[in-house]
């Protein structure tokens, strides 16, 4: 592996800035030998510093036009891509993620920020509506009104462990934010924060190249109470954040009892409910079986879109479902997971559930996990409607490669067990349409108020970056189910409206103007226009 | 005044629900006469049950026609207008305002009424979003996918003080909420129980002709405490406010502390800064002077668009608009206002202000206020920039017919005023192109990140419902800046995105069929469409 020269500094803008706080350095989740570099928490006043420098950043890289903002997000991309493989060892190193898989999510995160800034260039993002002025209206005149979306302002955005480039340091919540018009300041995963860096001179890299305002982006490395404080920075408007259900409230607790409360975007825990009505088990049983553990341990089960729960109805065909899922996990090798946190908790989940009397043991891996590997055994266990509705901890998320089977005693049990349980990312349902005219239940609706993805079939695993996606979902899938973390609307999070009135057309911002020099669709007095 | 018949009930869903907890008469704020009518506050176990009425009602209201929605909506509009006088009468009484504003605030609710109708007919508001299979892309096909928005849940909604029509039980919020497929539940401003009443039956009466699921509409007399227990109620999705700020932050924090925490879209307080930059106030001093003392003593003052501070700089010009604003204000005749408690906290207001060392009372009106008439005396103060930067107490909103003149010594000191202070519905700009060429100041910039809506010139009172107009603003304006109150925009607040995966077609809802059975603008494979 590389070393690449990794100094160890936070970025507050174009400067580096070596922490005053304690140390961090990398460990290898697959052996646990630490890995080169040594990495310096910063200090509370010195990320206050750098928040304060990227507010003074705000007006000028707001006041950009579209295009600029458009040119930086491809040149983080095209930087991304020139740090070739170094990047992807060190992010395999610190995170244990195959190569194959980190070469995917490389190609993920630059086309997301390609996505966005052709988002941002198309530029109709911004919702611009146009009433014009009715002098001769009566018993009033209507003065002219226009409004479109501005940014917030500087967003905090906490990296993720389960996505060392896709959803950290360049990853779809900075690329939304920057996208909008807000300075990003990104605090480091812990986990890995050798990538963090290389990445983090990649934006820095980008944002020289392209002319950006001093403090559009920086790279923190700090501690979680150092972290709370950026949040409650008076500067600091919105915060991104994607890991877990204590980590999320932790920062929305924070931003909450600010004396200006601002909106916090995090995505922390979902099971995923599927639910196999009767006669698609009946039809398909074995292949969906096949498939759903192919979902389970995709990834050794590190994804939010993790399906963790099963529920499906005594009959005929359940024994052949549960012994097809059973074979399939036994010959799963265990496999590397991110950090031994990670697999404590997951092997601890395990533990407890399986020490439930109402909890069976299906299967699990029939290689041993490897402790010095930090490898996670897949396992699958199965319970009853019954007992599922009398043991909220059974719907608790157990993050890794396991997933736990409910087995209703009628449809009526089924859709009581999906209505007690929280909000969620995505829900499956398998059903054929003999199922569909025979249910007492409408079971899209069911579904889909407790989730921001409906499947018909498929696994929910793989989490498409497209117009038309949402990743997101009622609480506490995420902290704020009107929005989504992926696919192009990720980028309304970090903006508001404005309306200007009777302004001067020169005075306006060009997405406004009279002469539509954008070439965006507004709606003009109720009607969608491209025109001026 | 017709009695008009007032029951004192609640209405859960299609039925009448007298109330089992304490007394509320309405009292007439212009002579201090109780009115008639017994109302009767619902203890928590009758709200409660209200709250779960409503929600056995999202499903199926949420699954109807989007057209029989908007039937629903129009037919309250012609419930309302064919109550007649009566419920202005009623309204006048209750609230002390004028007929003529009374029948121009009926106009505007039955206005926004219809246009919710047109919005939800039209249909494009769910923002639907599509991108179809692409089965043979490599490394992975691509599943169909489809977005729009869906509604959230039973929404309950607090009618303001002083909208008794417009911001109350059919008002906007109640309009949107409906518009967007939630059910709601109206707790009546004790200020016009009676009002409140009649609309509610006529909300009712619409609900019974338009074949609305029962619970789709309830509204409830209840007391501060139950209030809070029905935003605390799980069935709750969101709540919609206008009102004080120390209302609205108690409904915040009681929907922050919920297991599931929910929005709040609380409109709370704004001051609405004029800023007067020098040649402006010299060419058209005067004229802005008389403008402006209408503005602040429209309604008594009780808008919360009222311009509350007026900033400009010493100048040869300022003392002829300190006369001509302190002539007109006067001359203006104190007026009833909606309650004596808000007469009262006016009254402390201004004493509170004048009695600071920094600040003097320009002019008050010529006439003294009658206290037994609950009237309001319209005043005009001024201060230095130097004390307002000193005081943080001389932004705080005086709700009633008053404004704080700040004279600044430049225009640094004024644009640091304005970038302490809080943020606002409305912020206002004076300026002639030669004070644009010469300041050091990007005064939109400054304005716009304080506010929801900048006026070049003009006053920030009237409202204009339309698809252009953001009536919200950052915290402490409202608790929500990313959304509005006001025009086609607030449906959104009441809606979250929902994703359906690889779904066959006729299980799709119809805005995202492939046949486009609606003829709705979406976004196809990035492209804005109206095609199947």
């Amino acid at each position: 592996m590389i070393t690449t020269n990794l100094t160890g500094e936070s970025l507050s803008g174009s400067q580096t800035l070596l922490g005053d706080g304690s140390e961090l350095i990398a460990v290898a989740p697959a052996g646990g030998q630490s890995l080169p570099g040594t990495f310096r928490n910063l200090s509370r006043a010195q990320a206050t510093a750098v928040i304060e420098k990227a507010a003074t950043a705000f007006g000028p890289y707001a006041k950009l036009h579209p295009h600029q903002r458009a040119d930086f997000l491809d040149a983080i991309a095209d930087e991304l891509e020139s740090l070739g493989d170094p990047l992807l060892e060190r992010a395999n190193a610190e995170s244990g993620l195959p190569m194959a898989r980190l070469t995917g999510e490389r190609g993920r995160t630059c086309g997301q920020l390609r996505m966005f800034a052709r988002v941002v260039r198309e530029g109709s993002w911004v919702d611009a509506r146009i009433n014009t002025a009715l002098p001769d209206r009566a018993p009033l005149p209507r003065p002219d009104i226009r409004r479109m979306l501005v940014p917030l302002g500087p967003v905090v955005i906490f990296g993720a462990s389960n996505f060392p480039l896709a959803f950290s340091v360049a990853g779809g919540d900075t690329a939304s934010a920057l996208a909008a018009g807000c300075p990003v300041v990104v605090k480091a995963h812990p986990a890995h924060p050798g990538t963090s860096e290389l990445v983090g001179r990649a934006i820095a890299a980008a944002a020289q190249k392209t002319g950006m305002p001093d403090g559009t982006f920086s790279l923190v490395y700090t501690d979680n109470e150092v972290a709370q404080a950026m949040v409650a920075h008076p500067a600091t408007k919105a915060v991104g954040f994607t890991g877990s259900r204590a980590g999320g409230l932790a920062l929305l607790r924070v931003a909450q009892a600010r004396p200006e409360p601002i909106p916090v975007y995090a995505e922390m825990s979902s099971v995923n409910p599927t639910v196999i009505l009767h006669d698609a088990l009946q039809e398909r049983g074995t292949a969906i079986a096949e498939g759903l553990a192919g979902s389970i341990v995709l990834g050794v089960g590190q994804f939010c879109t993790n399906p963790g729960l099963v529920f499906l109805t005594r009959s005929d065909a359940l024994q052949s479902f549960l012994d097809t899922l059973a074979q399939k996990i036994r010959a799963t090798a265990p496999a590397t997971m991110l950090t031994p946190g990670i697999r404590d908790n997951y092997s601890r989940g395990i533990g407890t559930l399986t020490s439930s009397p109402d909890v069976m043991l299906l299967a699990q891996a029939d290689t041993d996990a490897r402790p010095d590997h930090t490898e996670g055994r897949p396992a699958v266990m199965t319970t009853t409607g019954a007992a599922f509705r009398a043991n909220p901890a059974l719907s608790h998320e157990v993050f890794g490669p396991s997933s736990l089977v409910v087995v209703c005693a009628d449809e009526t049990e089924l859709a009581t067990c999906i209505r007690q349980m929280e909000g969620q990312l995505t829900a499956t349902l398998y059903a054929t349409e003999s199922d569909l005219s025979n249910t007492a239940h409408d079971w899209v609706l069911i579904l889909q108020e407790r989730a921001g993805r409906v499947l018909f079939g498929g696994f929910p695993t793989g989490v498409e970056v497209c117009e038309a996606m949402t990743h997101g979902g009622p609480f506490p899938a995420t902290t704020d189910a009107r929005t989504t973390s992926v696919g192009t609307a990720a980028i309304e999070r970090f903006a508001r409206p404005v309306s200007y009135q009777s302004f001067p057309d020169a005075l306006l911002p060009l997405a406004l103007q009279q002469a539509n020099p954008l070439e965006i669709w507004r709606e003009v007095n109720g009607e969608q226009s491209k025109e001026s």
